[in-house]
């Protein structure tokens, strides 16, 4: 076993997060225990040029030149900080593998742009500041075979989920929902990932709409209302419901616009607006697990939405025959999930082993992913 | 001894410049032996690209991110083409080094902006399409411990021309202009490097305004026209030619505004203008040159401003002590050094040792250069 430490910076800009791993092992073989877990918000200066670069814009050559050293060196932080917090020195890390900050991406060929991906923190400042070699880029390669560099999670899900004894369906809830199927004693090709449609979008933009706050915490106004029959058939009747996978969905689809217009045309009660369409996400979701539903099947929610009660309780009625559970009853962190992955993949590249799942992104085949920066 | 090829791709724009070597041991111990060499010109629509994505007010994240892609396939192209021109499998191949396109390069802290440098051609799509492990960005962590990041063939330059009997100054005439002093029988740590100033830039942008043509091919646009004292004396002036070396400039300073503004203030005929850029090189490399001539002395000039012969009477003219000659004249090929010292970085990194000449960069230690990208 060694100590590593991934480290995520998710485009959803709350801060970095860093995953202090103790890891051994080596592609279906890996072992991995979270030891300690934080997030280093970016500071004010740094997000505001953050979003200068994200910016179609406002970005500059200048600018992006910059903000990968500035970047490097706040990661870098956040490495000393979670290995400070878990009381173990630098010198005992073994390697670090970091995502970097995505500023754009080209998922496929349009005018004269190439498939891409861009993301940026200096490997050099990390491996300096940290003394310890670093892993980064992991989307690349997988790009360089064809991939869409996306999902880049599913490896590490494979090597920590997947069972001999049971299907395992990771079902992770945030803005949009999106699920791996990793099936019993699943070779790595197997698995099949893609998003299910709404996660806690519309419910969101209603709870903002209406009572001014950005969730509705534990699924409260949810169990409140009541399900509206008709609305919610004109839901399941959205095209990328019965859509075959892969697919891939976005907020442009069920975002605001998609939310003010179920407002203007049904006059029902926030609550039961709420109720339906908390219905809603929890049917698009069974509808998308049902097929891969075989013996022993357990579905392991994730994300913001595994703490909506109310949603979660309206799953595991639809599917009664699967073992519903959220992250931490298996004893996984949600929230350090994909920083945990940065470090598996990390570990995969410096073992030489592959780190991409061509049935999840679409690649010719499987390749190491990332370049090393040794120390 | 194995295969490995450098590749090259310099602020002038001319194209890529590959150069398959055969190269054995490490760090004073290295040989290398250049096989072939051939440059790959960009294609036109990939030169305008990389011309906006040098440009502060057109570069966007956008066509970065693109750019990245398309040039790691057009350096790709460049290694398969000089292994054919040899008659060498790419299954031969140990390892390449890429030193990317320069973007950007910000060598001090200046206003919010942070030390660094940025270098694109995607490592991951090199290392796909020639099956081969690469070695890229190796100014980043020169950086990083606090040097310029340039120059950064120095430490080929002592592997490679080191001698006993003279001190030998290496002046490399690309876009920008660079020397390397190796006193005679000198250590690493005796080496002296620095950009002496402007190479063909200013005299390229001009023939491109006037001409439309790249280059001064020969000089002859220079030798038609007739040196402006009082506008030599303008260029003389510029802080950069009395500033104190380590230090390092780039198209930032003496490019396209810079000649721009030159041809808008000084009405003077088109030849007279490249004739007087020609002389401010001449004269910036003399100065630069002086301080370091004893006994016997040796000016070997390379890059493509060798070619100039008017540029290089002018030299001769103005260092009359000096024993000056292009690198051809000493056997080696002037067009192949750049490319050749990338190959000996990444022989360098392969192997964990260092690649940075601190006395030339100003980085507080030695570091091996560049990110490793295995096949």
């Amino acid at each position: 076993m060694v100590y590593a430490v991934g480290l995520m910076s998710g485009t959803s800009l709350d801060g970095i997060d860093a995953a202090l791993v103790d890891i051994s092992g080596k592609n279906e073989q890996t072992s991995v225990t979270l030891i300690e877990f934080l997030t280093l918000p970016f500071d004010k200066e740094t997000l505001k040029r953050i979003r200068q670069s994200l910016s179609l814009e406002e970005s500059t050559v200048e600018a992006i030149c910059s903000l990968n050293v500035e970047l490097g060196e706040q990661f870098a932080q956040a490495v000393l900080a979670v290995c400070e917090k878990a009381a173990i020195s630098i010198e005992q890390l073994a390697f670090i593998g970091s995502h970097g900050q995505t500023l754009f991406h080209i998922p496929v060929k349009r005018d004269h742009l190439f498939p891409s991906t861009l993301q940026i923190g200096d490997p050099a400042v990390i491996c300096e500041r940290t003394k310890t070699t670093v892993v980064s880029n992991f989307r690349e390669r997988d790009m360089a075979v064809g991939g869409q560099g996306a999902p880049i999670v599913p490896y590490s899900e494979y090597v920590l989920y997947r069972s001999e004894k049971s299907t395992r369906i990771l079902q992770n809830i945030g803005g949009i929902g999106n699920l791996t199927v990793i099936p019993k004693a699943a070779k790595q090709e197997e698995l099949i990932a893609f998003d299910t449609g709404p996660g806690n979008v519309i419910m969101n933009e209603l709870c903002l709409h209406f009572f001014h706050v950005e969730y509705d915490k534990d699924g409260n106004y949810a169990k409140q209302g009541r399900v509206n029959e008709a609305l919610l058939e004109e839901l399941l009747a959205h095209p990328y419901i019965k859509k075959a996978y892969p697919k891939t969905t976005g907020r442009e689809e069920f975002g605001k616009q998609f939310t003010q217009s179920l407002i203007k045309r049904w006059s029902l009660s926030p609550v039961d607006l709420i109720a339906t369409a908390t219905m809603f996400t929890a049917q698009s979701i069974a509808i998308a697990v049902t097929p891969f539903v075989q013996g022993d099947t357990e579905l392991i929610i994730g994300g913001g939405g595994s703490y909506n009660q109310t949603l979660i309780a309206m799953i595991k009625t639809l599917l009664p025959t699967v073992n519903v559970m959220i992250q931490e009853e298996m004893g996984y962190s949600s929230e350090a999930k994909e920083a945990i992955a940065m470090a598996v993949l990390a570990n995969q590249t410096i073992q030489h082993g592959q780190g991409n799942i061509p049935s999840a992104t679409g690649a010719k085949k499987s390749v190491p992913l990332g370049s090393i920066t040794y120390y």
